[in-house]
């Protein structure tokens, strides 16, 4: 998907939403466990109830990875049935050296249809750049994570720079906006906004907001650029809402919830009227 | 498997040689594509042809990956195939958020009974320990690769250490050297050495030796301790030794002339006679 369809679809649906497909056998509501392939259903029922609210898909590898083949099939069948005008993500956070980079960017790129992957950045240039031979197609670069373990390297000082902005630095050097996002966490607005001037021009996929204690108006203010440049998660605030039969619509009312701030925020901020 | 039953294979078959298992459906011998499973009966000829040589084998997840539903089923044939005296690492590089960490070792110990997961140290403490409740089982945090992005952040100087060093340091403090190892590339033998005194205790997982252009004589010389503490890796110099029909017995030459190596080291250093 190119820059210009996302933006579009982002005005269009007044929302900068990214539901977090990580869909957990042992959480997933009773009744959908008799069916044939229990996850891909409760996929379904949710981008069923969400897309109207949402402009992107984010499934987590490691919940599909946990069923093992089957697994594998549930997710090729998720992606296949998210609508093309959606953007999707999978969440991978991959990164190997550079043949070994290649072949998961095919992965997820060509038999798979990702828009994008998300991509650690530990290993270097080798270990991103073989994203990037894909039309229309991103690498998503951790920059920084929202978890508690991010203090451990990702704040590591040298030359008055963090490792996050020197990452972001870095990246911009080897891909164009037009393909390449930050993963920026949404714990504390003065990051996001280190993270902005280290990328003014970037899209970040910003987890954290919700659950994780993360304020959508802190992203916003600090993150926000002309044509947005955000995509926000959330992923168990709307997909576990409610564990019962109710589930989709529930997730639904979250999802609009949501939308419906964001609406405000791109209002206020003159990206939609 | 503990560290004293893989010391006592190292030293049982005067080897400290891993085999990674990179079997690439592309560059397979062509009669084997006739076959139901190419992958797993490439995998099952080299494994008969190679265990009396080496003492762990490695396969990279990204090769499996590449096929799908499928490429997990010849995974998990593959797994289950190697015998249990020999030491197995799934290499996935993962590391995500506490939760998601933990659905990847549930994936990879228990549902796969792997011996190791390789692991991306970028996200920090909680995306590593998670690895560590699982009995026996162990986590291989990327230090140094071997790859030329290498030199893009893991060589990043912050109060006067290497970030490498750092995450050798940070990570020995959440773990115990019974249950973490390290990739350490073996592309120069200062920084084998470097890698060694920041982390007297733990095994290495040297990738880079042969094709890449690594040294065995400076890993040993730099690196080994006194239960060896050494994994040395090879991959396509050993399973691409040819791409005939011969495959597997030239696979076999190649694996047991490194063991031959490897034993003479062995000895040179008194571990074993």
């Amino acid at each position: 998907m190119t820059r210009e369809a996302l933006v579009a679809e982002i005005k269009r649906k007044k929302s900068f939403l990214c539901v977090g497909l990580d869909t957990d056998i042992t959480k997933i509501p009773e009744h959908l466990l008799e069916k044939e392939d229990p996850i891909f259903e409760f996929n379904k029922a949710i981008i069923d109830a969400t897309q109207e609210y949402c402009v992107a898909y984010k499934p987590n590898l490691a919940f599909y990875e946990s069923q093992g083949a089957k697994g594998w099939q549930s997710l090729q069948k998720t992606i296949d049935y998210i609508p093309d005008n959606i953007f999707t993500i999978a969440d991978a956070k991959r990164g190997d050296i550079g043949n070994t980079s290649k072949m998961y960017a095919k992965t997820f790129f060509e038999n798979m249809s990702f828009d994008s992957v998300t991509v650690a950045p530990y290993m270097g240039e080798d270990s991103i750049t073989p994203f990037l031979s894909f039309e229309n197609k991103w690498v998503i670069v951790l920059a920084l994570t929202s978890n508690a373990g991010a203090k451990d390297f990702q704040f590591t000082v040298s030359e008055e720079k963090h490792l996050f902005e020197k990452v972001m630095h870095k990246t911009q050097e080897w891909c164009s906006p037009d393909q390449l996002m930050f993963v920026v966490g949404a714990t504390r607005g003065s990051d996001i906004d280190i993270a902005r001037q280290a990328a003014p021009q970037n899209f970040f996929l910003v987890p954290g907001v919700g659950k994780q204690g993360g304020s959508l108006e802190d992203v916003v203010n600090y993150g926000m650029i002309d044509d947005c440049g955000l995509l926000v998660n959330s992923s168990r605030g709307i997909i576990y809402a409610s564990s019962d039969e109710n589930f989709a619509s529930m997730a639904s009312t979250k999802a609009k919830e949501l939308q419906q701030q964001m609406a405000e925020q791109l209002i206020k901020h003159g990206i939609v009227r």
